[in-house]
C-alpha cells in the first residue's frame, strides 16, 4: 500500500526506453515536480534526449537516487530485465506501457507476463499495467499524455482499463469544468488489480468522485467490499466494457479480461450503488453532474425552454428517465403570469419563454421567472437551456446579456441551493455554440448537448443520492 | 391538392405583416426565385421595407398578380381579415406565423382559430399552421429561416408540427451534408392536416426520404393509410412528440395537439414500418444513413476503431442494438496477419489498428487491410472510427494523409457497395474535430459522435430494410 502511493504520487521518476522521434514519455513529463530521469542504451537516442535536456543513464542502477516510480516502454522481451532492475534498485513501483502480453493469445507472451508477475509480487513491488497508459497526478505533473493539464486542485480521479477511455475521460472533464486530480490506466491488471485501485483511492484525500472503466474482475470479492465500503462516502461511476459477446471478445484481445456476465455486474452494481454509464460520455455526464451540483433533494424539475418545440423535447427526456415535472404553486403562476407572454409560449412547466426573456422580449423577465421559481415548493432541482442557436447572434453582438443570463443562473443557484444542469444543443452551428458553452463551463454550470444527456445524467445521480440517504 | 402544391412550391410569395427591426420574413426569401411583395399598412414600418428594396402595398388585393403563397406574420386579431384577403385575391395558399390561437388553452383564441378554420375550409383553401414557421422550398428559395441554404438538389423533406425542429433538423441535416429540398413546418395543422403532408411528400419527385415531428394527430386513420402506402416507396422516419404525460402536457401548449397514446402510436410505427426516432439527433442520425449510405443486406459489420479501449466500445455499441460482430473468414484473416501489428492491436473483428495504419505504422497498411475485408463474405456494412482525436496532429502536419484515408474508404465503398458510417468523437477537442469532420462530410461519408449513434442508426435503418424485403 505503501509503495504503491509512492508510485501514484512519486517525488521522482525514472522513463526507461523513451525513444524517437517524439520522446513522448519524457516530454509529457516535462512539468513533473521532482527528479525526472532517462535510462536508454541506444546511442543514438541519448543524443537526442540529452540534448532536449533529459539526464541520461545506461542502467535503472545507474541513477543516483531513489526512484518512486519507473515508466517502462521497453519491448516487450526486455520487460522482466527493466523488473528485475527495478527490484534491485528497490524503487516505489512500474507502470508499464510496453504491450503484447497475455492479450496477444499467445502462448509464449502468455509466459513473459506470468513471469513479471512472479518477479514483481515475490518483491512485494507494485506495478501498474502491463499494456497502459500508466499513472497521471495532477499535482505532481506526472503526465499519461500531453493533453492533460498539471496544476492545483482537482476533485475527481479516473481508474481504467483503458488508456484511450481513462485519458479520453480526463481530458474531456477539464473540458467541462472538471479538474482531475489522478487517472490510472492500469490494462491487464497483473499485479495491482481493480481492488487495490479502488480500495486506494477510497482512502485518497485528493479524491471525491471516482470514475471507472473497467473490463474484467480479477478479485471480485474484494472489488466488491471495496465497493460497498466507498460508495457511502464517495460516489464511483462505473462503466462496464465487454457487456454484449462481441464486446468480450474484444476485451479478451484488449487487456486478457475474461467475461463477467452482466446480470453479475448489474447485481454488484445495484447492491453497492455504484452508478452505471455505458459510454466516455456517460461517464463524463454522470461526473459533471456530481460536481457541479448540489445533492438533488429530489427528481421534481423545473424545466426552461426556449421554443415549443424544445419544451416538448425537454419534458419528454426528463419523463423517459423517471423524473417529475410537476405544476407550480398557484403564487408562482400568478406573480408570472403579471408579465408573461403567453402568445407563442408557455410558463406552466415546462417554460417556453424566448418570447418573454428573448430577442424581443426583456431580458430582465428572466430574473423575474427566476424569482418566482426559486420560491416554489414544488421544484427540487432545474434543467435549463441555454439556446445558443437562437440567441449567437445576439449574444455576439451584446455580449453582456449572455453574462446577465448567467448571473441569473448564479443567483437562483446560490439563492436556493438547488441542483442546475443546462443544455446546449450544437449540431448545425457548433463553431458558434463552442465558444458559448466555454462561458458556461467557466461559471461551473453542468453544461449537456441534449435534453437526454441531460436527463439521463441527472437522474442516475438522484438514484445514488436517494439510495444514499435510505442507507443513512 | 393542386392549391396545397402552389402553396409548397410558390412562384409569387408576399409577406403580410413584414416588421423591424429585422423584417425576417422579407429578408429570409431575399433568394426567392420568383416575385415577392410586401403587404403592410404602417407608415414607420412602409419606409424600412421600401429602403430594403422590396415593393411595398397596403392591402394584399391591391398587389398586381396573381399569388401563390401569402406568409402571414400579422397579430393574431387581424389573421381572419388577411385569411378573408387571400380568399378574395384567390391566393394559393396561406402558411400563418402568427400564434395565440387553440394553443393559448383560452376560449377566445380557440374561437378566433375556428372562424380561420371554417373561412378557409369555405374557400378550400389550404393554410399552413398557424403557429408554426410554414413553408421551405429549396428549389424555390422559399426560407423559413435565413439558416437554411437554397439551390438545386435535395433528397430529404422535413414535415414538422415544431419550427424549432423542423428548422433543426433542416440546418443539421445541411451540416452533414444532405441537402434538404422541402421543410414544411405547420404548427396547429387545422385546415391542412398531417395526413394531407405525408400524402403529399409521397407523391412528390423531390422527396426521397421523409423525416417527420409530429405532436398529436388530426386524422389518424388517413395518416395510418398514407404512411402504409408511403413506406414501401420512401423511407420515412417519425419522431414523436408528448411521449410521456409531461411531454404531453407541453404540446397541448405547445400546438394544442391531444394526447395519443403511445401504445397506439408504437403499433402505429410498427405496422406500417415508419422508423422510430426520439430526438432531432436521433431523427438526423437516421436520415444520415438512409441518404449516404447504400441499403444494408444484412446485419453482420466489420468494426476498425483505432484503440483497444474503442473496439471494445464499438463491440458493445453495435452489439447491444442487435447488430452482429462475425468473426471473418480465414483467408482475411491469412492476409491480415502477414503484416499487421497484434502487440498492442488486433484485427479478429473489430480490428485495434492505430499501430499498424497510424503515427508509427505504414498508413498503406490500412488499404491492404480494407482490399482484405472487401472480398470477405461475412461482412454487411462497416463502421469505421476516424480518430481525429488520437490523429489531429498528424493530419494537420501532413493533410494528404487524411485524404489517403478518404480515399481508401471510398475505394471500400464503391468496391463493395456496402454501408459504411463514420465516427468522430468530439468531446475533448472539438475544435480540431469539426474541421476533419467538415472533410469527411464532403466526401458524402454519414459521421456520428459516438459509437452508440451510429449502432442506433444503422440497426433502425436495417430493421426498415428487412421489413420492406419481407413485405416484398
Amino acid at each position: 500500500r505503501d509503495r504503491l502511493h509512492r508510485s501514484l504520487t512519486p517525488r521522482s521518476v525514472a522513463v526507461v526506453g523513451a525513444k524517437g522521434p517524439d520522446f513522448g514519455w519524457l516530454e509529457n513529463n516535462r512539468d513533473f515536480v521532482g527528479p525526472l530521469y532517462s535510462v536508454q542504451l541506444d546511442p543514438n537516442e541519448i543524443t537526442e534526449i540529452e540534448k532536449r535536456g533529459f539526464t541520461n543513464y545506461l542502467k535503472l542502477e545507474e541513477v543516483p537516487e531513489d526512484i518512486d516510480l519507473v515508466i517502462c516502454a521497453v519491448p516487450r522481451p526486455i520487460v522482466p530485465f527493466i523488473v528485475s532492475d527495478s527490484i534491485k534498485k528497490n524503487v516505489g513501483g512500474m507502470a508499464i506501457f510496453s504491450a503484447g502480453f497475455a492479450e496477444t493469445g499467445e502462448e509464449e507472451a502468455t509466459e513473459l507476463q506470468d513471469r513479471i508477475v512472479t518477479l514483481a509480487n515475490d518483491a512485494g513491488m507494485p506495478i501498474v499495467g502491463p499494456n497502459c497508459m500508466g499513472v497521471y497526478n495532477r499535482r505532481q505533473g506526472v503526465k499519461f499524455s500531453d493533453g492533460v493539464d498539471h496544476g492545483d486542485g482537482g476533485t475527481v480521479s479516473i481508474m481504467g482499463q483503458s488508456g484511450t477511455h481513462t485519458i479520453g475521460a480526463t481530458t474531456m472533464a477539464q473540458r467541462v469544468g472538471i479538474p482531475v486530480s489522478r487517472g490510472i490506466s492500469f490494462g491487464n491488471a497483473v499485479v495491482v488489480n481493480e481492488a487495490d485501485y479502488i480500495e486506494y483511492l477510497r482512502d485518497d484525500p485528493d479524491t471525491q468522485v471516482i470514475g471507472v472503466y473497467l473490463e474484467g474482475l480479477k478479485d471480485g470479492r474484494r472489488f466488491f467490499e471495496a465497493l460497498r465500503s466507498t460508495t457511502p462516502k464517495k460516489p464511483v461511476v462505473i462503466w462496464k466494457g465487454g457487456q454484449t459477446a462481441a464486446g468480450q471478445r474484444a476485451t479478451r484481445s484488449h487487456t486478457a479480461s475474461l467475461a463477467t456476465p452482466m446480470a453479475t455486474w448489474n447485481a454488484l452494481l445495484a447492491q453497492t450503488a455504484a452508478i452505471p454509464a455505458n459510454s466516455v460520455d456517460d461517464l463524463l455526464h454522470v461526473l459533471q453532474v456530481l460536481v457541479h451540483t448540489t445533492p438533488p433533494r429530489g427528481r421534481r424539475l423545473a424545466l426552461m425552454a426556449m421554443t415549443g418545440g424544445q419544451s416538448v423535447a425537454i419534458s419528454d427526456a426528463v419523463g423517459r428517465q423517471g423524473l417529475e415535472v410537476p405544476e407550480l404553486a398557484d403564487k408562482t403562476y400568478e406573480t408570472i403570469g403579471e408579465f408573461f407572454n403567453v402568445i407563442g409560449g408557455s410558463f406552466r412547466n415546462p417554460f417556453d419563454m424566448a418570447n418573454t426573456i428573448g430577442m424581443a422580449g426583456d431580458s430582465a423577465n428572466l430574473a423575474r421567472i427566476m424569482n418566482a421559481v426559486s420560491e416554489d415548493p414544488n421544484i427540487d432541482a432545474m434543467v435549463f437551456e441555454v439556446a445558443a442557436g437562437f440567441f449567437s447572434r445576439m449574444w455576439r453582438d451584446e455580449p453582456e446579456r449572455l453574462d446577465e443570463m448567467l448571473d441569473t443562473l448564479d443567483g437562483f443557484r446560490e439563492r436556493t441551493g438547488l441542483p442546475i444542469v443546462t443544455v446546449m444543443h450544437a449540431g448545425a452551428i457548433d463553431d458558434e455554440v463552442i465558444p458559448i458553452r466555454d462561458q458556461v463551463v467557466a461559471r461551473g454550470f453542468a453544461v449537456f448537448p441534449s435534453f437526454d444527456r441531460a436527463a439521463l445524467a441527472l437522474s442516475r445521480v438522484i438514484n445514488y443520492y436517494e439510495w444514499v440517504e435510505e442507507a443513512g
